[in-house]
């Protein structure tokens, strides 16, 4: 049996080296993963190129990736749900089970939370950039045959998207826009079609992104930087504005244009991670419009949902996987997302 | 100006004759209506075979219809969100307004409620076998150039299968199955896959309306004549069963087969009108698997949805159209619904 | 019978005059109220003061108040639900009945709403501050013989209070903080006390509410311009924070604090009136907490509600009441309200 | 140190023995908890005159009661909540925290619940009628020191009645029916009470039930043996019916009553274990009102909510509290239970 797994480990900015080390032991209720894909996610280049998130800070080495799919290797005693070959996309998170959030079914909430990749000063989890991972096997998603690894990657942006318009209570025949045409503006965007939202209106500052957005279905893109999206929403709209606004820019500017397009009535959901702590708000318009603004932070309850969208060929997450590389080109990967490079939307990595 | 309209009269059971009346006044809210596309309902065949659905009476002279759409040719001093030229569907209701239940947006409920061709004692209101009607502008909802008027009048099943999603609070990604493949079912599979759900099962005893639901887009069907659906449907779902039961039929035993393949904590939605008013219902599991059950009673706050979906063309109401005839004909087309004659779907009669 | 009636008029700031005006025709839906018991609202002061709230400006001469309660003396032709002698409090709306927010039940988001003294471009609806009244029948909600007009006129802020509660999710047994003690913080309290909410927790700067807070029922009150209020809650809550926090200071910093005290998941609901369109809020908390934030714009469907909890004695709104001045001395009235003299929570004037 | 416990077994129908165990080990994530009052359930008599609830069968040596508090004298390694000394009221489950049930929040479905003292073919879990149990520390909540035993032992009927009204989605000032006046019925209007609800009104075929019920805070109560409560109640409500029928009957009549006086577009809340599987039930009555149906199967997320109500005086349940035994006269006590004797509503067992 293989002793040693490669990992991508992390020894501070800009410097990520693949190692070998033991293959991690699995409790009862775990499974071993061979983990077959990972997508780079922004936060991932955030820690490389900067080594925090706001407060989040890593110490190396650390390892990042948390978007992963593979395939069940081996199965603890307890587990019961899974056997050895089985396709798996899996849901990052380790909660604790046991406080009022996680039995409220809030467990992304948990302040206990272990979250696969995440800086933490105890509880260290971690990433997915590694040949062999040990999971626990409830939160191990099989996805049918017909599905490939990097689909079950994608898992993981959807389930963000789908905690979203959870959060907005957002269905069918609604009209909605989503600010940012990232990878998670775009997981929104299939995710709304999915629902049976319709129009979609979306926004972005970068041309090749508003393109991939329509041709990834949205009804009407707008460059920000250009034209005065807010406006042209509202006339398209005969002044009604949209039933909901996504925002996942994270921009003060964003905020003031998502109250300006939201019908009377409304939803603003914030996805995007705000640069700063703390922002300017149209509170006035929020109390006149009795708007719902609503938080997005991960995802609870949702992988299942996602598998059976993405199963179903309901949602098509392939159109979103613009680069392919083998995992010795991991920094490679890292320079592409980092520097917004060759119409980059989500880098997968094979394993 | 035409002083006279064509109308189908019912005279009483079997007997329904076009005669010439005088065209109706409008009030300064109301917009005159050339009715175009109308829908024939099971309702209508019941009250013209049977003179009656339960407790509610025809009293001839009585017209018929009420899933109609057609165009504007007239318009009241009030009217500003309507011009003349407007294709329109009609939704058929009349609430008061100012009752609790229309306060609360429960205006299907309100006790006041003068529907289109519904018998009442007070209150009759005409139905839609006519060449021109007069009707409420804030309940006819413009459709765009290209969608017909046959679509329009598709507005209305769509509505009834839209309030059943909203009722059982059903969102995408949900595994559904639906009781009964007659227009009624059919419109609830259209809607559920605007929805993003899967997988959809269905169930009938004919057929031709399993094959139609199954090209129609459901995943699975099955005869409940000849195989146990139920004993299937939990094995096709790991025993686990569906997210929501959407009955249409109206059956006992239909009920008793939704609480066994109804997944614990999910909800059952009764559509379909029961032939009696009481039923055996299995009380004991409602509690064990603390189901929720939800009564559908026509419609509410869902035209525009319908219409927003059929326009953007998630919902392809189209599909379900198996026979048009012309108005003469009417009392040919009550009979090919009323004997399912042709593998009847859904007749529309062109005014 | 009487052919005029006493009217407060405003001409301009600080400038009110008693005449006598016409009484106005009653339309078929409408009653004509002989008003009893006015509330002074805090709007009424800003306008009786500035000339304006924000961008909406008093156009003399115009009529305030909008917190009322009579008695039916004169009723049109279709009002059945109300007869002569009926105590009755009055919903101040208008709304148009027709749009799709009325529709949808959210009527007091409705574009066309006429609202009692509110000023308004093209439909005014005088205020309040008159002997006769003509009201939508709909609009007026009969109190039982044991309650005072007094009492009816308290109907409205306590609405306000339960349009918060509605829009924040809340219900008993859950840790709320009130953030002012003003007339509508304490109306919430007295709400949020016939919900069963436990802990609640209640801020002001000035100690004569703070006080008044305590007798009322808060479980704790704090002086945010002697202590950090925050941390107290955050300490007495053992870090967890509140399950809901209603503003109703529109203030900058209790935004801040709000979302300080706010546990993971809850909701902060924002019903006083921003000074300012713009405010900063903590952006990064909202997504990190996943937090809703729900605006309150005036109410619906709360006013038969509020009058079940006065009529039962659940929600006792008579201890809001300091102040009982005679119509003639309303310009004293609106001194004392408008410098918090003498310990004011509510002035009502008796008509 | 003590090595054994009494513990009341049960060896057969109407055969309890108090004999003496040994003291359980626990584990890590467990507590020790010194039992002091266990409320007797009518779930507890069932078992014990009939050795079976429907095909829940008792396997004998098998030890009743979950209605309970205590005091912790052991803590295992891991827990932090709790402390020796502390006062808890104990949540009688053990889902299994890692099913699709648990994680969104519904663990009173978990497929893999074992509940205290009820019979279960693989994993059973012993009752209350100790004085020393093992429990989870998480599942264990404190009171604080003014709060007796006795009503901590009571947190769980009020647990039962707060899921009813959470299902139901009930709040202040709505107008609800309770069916049955028994402990649960009881229950279920202390709880209604806390959340604001009026009127409540009961039904019951016992008078000293019915007085019971009048003292503890109904509205009014019906004789359903002696009058028609449906006809009263709907004449008390002007025809309208009530916002929720909360049955704890579980008898066929009772749904029937329900239907006949909830209002439109309302909800009744199934709660009383039926009699028998099937029913007959009014489904043409639940779609013509659009009504919901909710099941109630115990109760998850709801036994802190129940705690904070006791512990701020919102809920009294001492009042429910008819009588108080010795362990050693548990015998007696059942049979008080199960003939009614002595005006009997709770009976509580001082271990």
């Amino acid at each position: 049996m293989l002793m040693t797994r490669k990992a991508a480990v992390m020894y501070g900015i800009d410097d990520i080296r693949i190692e070998n080390l033991p293959i991690p032991d699995i409790g009862p209720d775990d499974v071993l993963v061979r983990i077959r894909s990972v997508g780079v996610c922004g936060s991932d280049i955030h820690f490389y190129k900067e080594g925090r998130i706001g407060s989040v800070v890593v110490v190396p080495p650390h390892i990042l990736g948390h978007e992963c799919a593979g395939e069940i290797v081996g199965i603890g005693a307890n587990v019961k749900n899974l056997k050895i070959g089985d396709k798996v996309a899996i849901e990052p998170g380790r909660p604790c089970g046991k406080c009022e959030l996680c039995l409220k079914g809030k467990y992304n909430l948990c302040p206990e939370m272990i979250f696969m990749s995440a800086p933490h000063p105890r509880k260290l989890d971690e990433g997915a950039f590694v040949e062999y991972s040990a999971r626990p096997a409830h939160f191990c998603f099989p996805l049918p045959e017909h599905i490939s690894f990097d689909e079950g990657a994608m898992v993981e942006p959807l389930a963000v998207a789908l905690q979203a318009l959870k959060q907005g209570k957002i269905s069918a025949g609604q009209s909605i826009a989503i600010l940012g045409c990232g990878p998670i503006g775009l997981a929104v965007l299939i995710a709304a079609k999915a629902y049976g939202c319709s129009p979609i209106y979306m926004t972005d500052i970068m041309d090749y992104r508003l393109n991939k957005a329509k041709t990834t279905g949205a009804t009407e893109v707008f460059n920000v930087a250009e034209e005065d999206y807010t406006e042209k929403i509202n006339k398209l709209t005969g002044g009604r504005g949209v039933d909901a606004v996504i925002d996942t820019t994270g921009s003060e500017k964003a905020y003031m244009g998502a109250v300006a397009i939201a019908a009377r009535g409304s939803t603003i959901v914030l996805v995007g991670m705000s640069a700063n702590e703390m922002a300017l708000f149209n509170i006035g318009s929020i109390i006149d419009k009795e708007l719902f603004i609503a938080g997005v932070f991960r995802y609870n309850n949702v992988y299942q949902q996602a598998v059976n969208l993405i199963s179903s060929g309901i949602a098509d997450v392939k159109q979103l996987i613009s680069h392919r590389l083998k995992f010795e080109n991991i920094v490679e990967a890292m320079d592409i997302v980092a520097k917004k490079r060759d119409n980059v939307v989500k880098v997968i990595i094979d394993i």
